[in-house]
């Protein structure tokens, strides 16, 4: 099943791309790489703001992480213009709004690593880092860079 | 207008290239890509110390984060030899020194992000990412890492 | 004098490969770079959980970034078969469990960078960031994700 069939079964619309809040750009293409700018938590269109081992449940720390890799998913198809062109999906870099307690990041981060390795299948498993940070612009709870390669 | 040039008008002068504080280089070349370590705050050539939200204002994190910007620059024109053969600045990597309560590192980012595209037009729009470290070595404000695309 | 003697007069043995403990996978090759996920640091085989500046001090810090690379040299070993024909380590991103307070994120970091120098000769000079998180997963004291450059 394609990239875009798989998203289709599961719902999921790409949103448009969002203007980046600060001077700089969603993506920059080097090589065969493809550095995406960290994209931070949203709900309704709004920075979903707080920090796990406070406010934000795992449970919920993990559903953002799940709505940045389709906030990513977005950008990589704007920049490609064609998803199955992924030749795979290559970091990602899991900043986690944390209380100073809280150790479960990596819990958090698996939202975003399991849709995409779902939707890409074996293109999408992918190297990563997760760790817990003092704070993210606008107060999110989640920000997530990716490095993907393309064909 | 050329990039050294863009850096006379605005009266920059790159400084020598400061002798890492530890183990490691300034920059390595792999392929077409150039990885520079992460740059920290600096005034009158000492660590420019402090957190956001605290004692540092955001004024002086803008001016900070634009000081490395010019260190960053310092140590391309060392690597490659020409600021001219930059065919792209591909990514910042924007550490700010916060206080938990502190959300606004994207305003931060922007003294070095918008200097770079002063000086290195169209070449200089990079992908980023901005977050809130718990700290930074020798009490650094802001430190930056970035990964640059020669010709 | 070889990667593999060098390790061997050091009395270091690479251990065995663990598997990631969320959904990622270890590395990631994209053309001649290898993307090695963040390793943290153990303590016989377990989480090596603290702060610095507060339970950790700095020489079991150093330690358990040593700890780390020797981690990191496996994955490479596993990834490529063969650790003569890594070209260049290329970069360290060392983030270490830090009190607010604390501010010799690079006096950690030296911990592994000194060992990738002592094994690899000048192809381990590398760049790096090292800076303070609020926390790492499971508590771990240091995290460190490694891009090297092959043959």
């Amino acid at each position: 099943m394609g990239v875009y069939e798989k998203l289709k079964e599961k719902g999921i619309i790409l949103p448009k791309v969002g203007k980046p809040v600060a001077a700089f750009v969603p993506w920059v293409k080097a090589g065969n790489l493809i550095f995406v700018s960290g994209n931070i938590a949203k709900r309704d269109g709004r920075p979903w703001a707080g920090k796990l081992g406070k406010e934000i449940s795992l449970e919920d720390g993990k559903e953002a992480a799940r709505g940045i890799a389709i906030d990513l998913m977005s950008v990589l198809h704007s920049a490609i213009g064609d998803l199955e062109k992924v030749r795979r999906i290559v970091k990602l870099l899991v900043l986690v709004n944390s209380d100073p307690g809280f150790t479960e990041q990596h819990l958090v981060a698996n939202g975003a690593s399991e849709l995409l390795v779902e939707v890409f299948g074996e293109r999408g498993a992918h190297a990563r880092s997760a760790f817990g940070v003092a704070q993210i612009p606008l107060g999110a709870c989640v920000e997530i860079e990716l490095v993907a390669e393309t064909a």
